[in-house]
Order: C-alpha cells, then sequence, then structure tokens
C-alpha cells in the first residue's frame, strides 16, 4: 500500500444516509474503504473499456470432460495464446462436469480472444470472463 | 436537492491520481460529483437486486411494426400490467422498424415480468430493461 | 421481415427440457422466436463490442431539473455531439426529478462518449446507456 | 452429455447470415454448438436471477496480503460462511498483490452475500464473482 491522502466530499444528507445502510450491511468498517471498492471497479472497468495496457483476466469454464478431446484442445490453446497463461486450477464437480478456472495476462482485446477461442469448444457448457487486474497501483 | 455534508475520505496516492485521469477525461467537474455518481450506481444496482420498494425501470424495444399484429399486442399488455405505465416514445427507425422506450413504475420483480412480457412478442426483436430509479432521496 | 430459412439444430434433451420450461415461463410462443432473441441480442452485443458501423443507443438519465442550469447544459451537449440525436422525452418523476430518455445515432464509441458528458453533469444523478439497434438486419 | 434431440429452428435470411460470421470469426465449429452456448448461458442467468437451487459460484479477488491480516480474514471468513467452498487457487501476481479464485457451492443468495463479506475487507481491491453452474443437465 502506498503513501495515504485525505481529502474532503460534499454529499447530501439523504444519499449518505442510505449509502451508510448499504455498506454497514455488507459488513464494511468505514465509508473510505467503500469508496475506494467503487473508485477501483471504475477504474478496472474503464481500463478494460479502453485500456491498451497488460492486465489479469480470469476464464471460468464449466465442462464435460468426457466430450471428444476437450480437455486435449484446452490446452493446446492455453499453450499456443499470446497471452501469458498465469495459472489455472481444476475442481471436479461431479463424474462428468469439471470447473476451470484460468488465470490470463495480457491486454484486453488478447485475453477476451483467449477467452472466445476456449468457449466455443464443443463439451465446454458456459465460459465466463472475469475483467480483473495486476493490482499495481490500484 | 437536500442538505450537503461533507466528510474526509482517505485514499492512496496512486489510486487517486488514476480517478482524477479517468474524471478528467469524462469531464467531470471535480471528485465529490464523480463519487456521488459511483454511489448513486451502486444505491441503485443494490435497490434492484434486493429491494421491494416500487421504482422506475425503462424498457426499450425495437420492433418490425408490420410483423402481425405487434403494436396492438404491446399496447394491451401495457394496459394490462400491473405497473405503472408512466410514458412512452416511439421512434420511427426506418420503414420496417421502431424504437419505443417505455418508462413503468412498479416494483423490480413486477417490472422485470412486464419487460419479459413484452421482449417475448414476435416482431420485437431487441429489449432491454434499464433499471432506474424514482430520483428520491438519489 | 426477410425471407425464412429453416435448419436443424441439435440439443441434449435435459437441456431442451430446461429451456422450453424457462421459454414457457416467459411467454414465448415458440422455441424458433425464443432463439431468434437470444442470437439477435448476442449480435447486438458483439457490435457493441468490436464494431464500428453506425448504431442507436438510448440514454436515460434521471436528474433534478432545479439543480443549476443542467436542463440547458443537457441541451447544449445534445446539440453539440457529433452524434445524431433522433428524439428525447422528458417524463416529470415529481417535482424536482425528470426521467429523461435520449435516443441517439451514430459510432459506438461516439455514442459512449456523449452519453459520458451528459451523465457527468451535476445535477444528473443517474444515467444509463441501453446500447441498441437500427433493427435492419436483425 | 445426455441424449441428443433434434429440431427445426426458422430464422430470416439476413439474420442467420450475420450469426453465421460473428461464429465463424469465433471458431465455432457449427450453429448447434452456438446456440446451444446461448441458451446455456440464458439458463444460467435465469437460475441466479429467479432461482434457489444450490449453484456454483466463483469469486476472484485481488488483494495486498501485506494489509493487516487480510489473509487471515480470508480463510476465517470461508470457514465461517454458509456456503461450501470447494477450492481455492492462489496467484502471486507481484510482490504486494495476490489474485485468489475461490470455488463456492450454494444457493445463488448465500453466494452473493460471502462474496460481498469477501470483497469488504480491507486490502482486497476488487472482487467479482462469476455465477456459475453445476454443469449438471446444462
Amino acid at each position: 500500500m502506498g503513501e495515504l491522502v485525505r481529502f474532503g466530499v460534499s454529499m447530501e444528507a439523504d444519499l449518505l444516509r442510505q449509502f451508510d445502510q448499504m455498506i454497514a450491511r455488507r459488513s464494511y468498517a468505514n465509508r473510505s474503504e467503500a469508496l475506494r471498492d467503487l473508485v477501483r471497479a471504475a477504474i478496472v472497468e474503464d481500463q478494460w473499456q479502453h485500456g491498451s495496457s497488460r492486465t489479469v483476466g480470469v476464464v471460468c469454464l464449466v465442462y464435460d470432460h468426457e466430450m471428444g478431446d476437450v480437455g486435449h484442445k484446452l490446452t493446446h490453446i492455453q499453450h499456443e495464446s499470446h497471452v501469458q497463461v498465469v495459472s489455472s486450477m481444476h475442481v471436479h464437480l461431479d463424474h462428468h462436469n469439471c470447473l476451470e478456472a484460468i488465470v490470463l495476462r495480457g491486454k484486453p482485446s488478447e485475453i477476451r480472444h483467449t477467452c472466445d477461442q476456449l468457449i466455443c469448444l464443443r463439451g465446454v457448457k458456459l465460459g465466463k470472463l472475469v475483467m480483473s487486474h495486476t493490482g499495481r497501483g490500484l
């Protein structure tokens, strides 16, 4: 964590009361932490919308490992991809179904492309991309 | 606008710098207005997720008015609905295609239900629900 | 509506059963209409993500018309914008609050930019962009 | 994979042409696989919106492990939670920043609640919930 800066914010009393209720329900320790979370989420969304610097994404797949050679194809795409595959976790959901979470580093457009390639495979039932961040400066 | 309250927020210098760059690019006058917008958006999202008090939604449809009696059916559903249809705007996109924005008041679940009924009609090509707000206390 | 093409789709019996239940609950007349809606929504999402051809967006604002000269500024931005403002609808939510739905034509990036300019104004409490479509070929 | 059923779908020629272009760009093998993916995504979205049966979610956190005892608190919440924590993966993004993907089983509302508790911790910079699925019947 870097140096902390303190500044003043003005807000309508009614709005602030509602915000305080919401963050208490979610167990936030204080307003600053809740506001920092909103700011961080907005910056990450902006980066994925407009930016081209390298970031981090997590692809979460649900697939049927007995469907053809889907496991082999998933591995092949990860090795051929221009993005860096940092790590992956495999969870056995039941006899047929697996969940795989794959952490990727690269430009937003590259991560999206690799994600598209993984999702379209036969045997992959569901694929979602989490637009995350390296954590630097956040 | 109600009474303004002023309070202090602490934030990492790096994070604040990125936030300042983003809100300058989007033409915000100052940090307070940008933070209020983030807080308001979070409260509205929370209300639509968890709340049951009456709110406002806007259904935006694109449809082909020459497809069967879609216009008649759209009107019928709006009159039969448990939600209050406040107003609607009709735009002629071209010879066949119309855009209609319909402002609804009701509970989130009721507005969603009416929206589903409108979208499923044959002739309606695209339907999206905007989860908005009455503006009170926001 | 253009010429209809008919083709075959294969789907797991379990998946089809769940789909049929969902579309019955939403009052779809048949599978084809429900599948066409999914396809249209996917095409529109893809167009807003990757495309640069002119399309249609609807900006839905909630604002306090007594806050400074927000009404004047909203009009000014619409007139200065590079996108075409097709139409707008104004709804009086209560004594202070207004909802305005503004239909814009332009490239996705231009519509997003105009939307950002409208949302950041002081007095505008909530702004959401509906990524819609011209309806052509959809 | 269960028994395959085959049925006919009718679609406007223009719409089908656009769909074919989109799925070719995303490397789908055929229309059926692409349509099944759209159907599965719609069913999962519907389940998270309306359903109360047990499902699977993945929480992806970015946090600074040197910030107080955030690691300890993350573990504590996972152990105390009413949802089942199936597995988690920890990735070292840099000297300070970690990414953690946590696979949870439970009802949608329970998974959301646990996710809220994890995200609000000081030290957790970013938290996103992936609404996934057990894979059964999908």
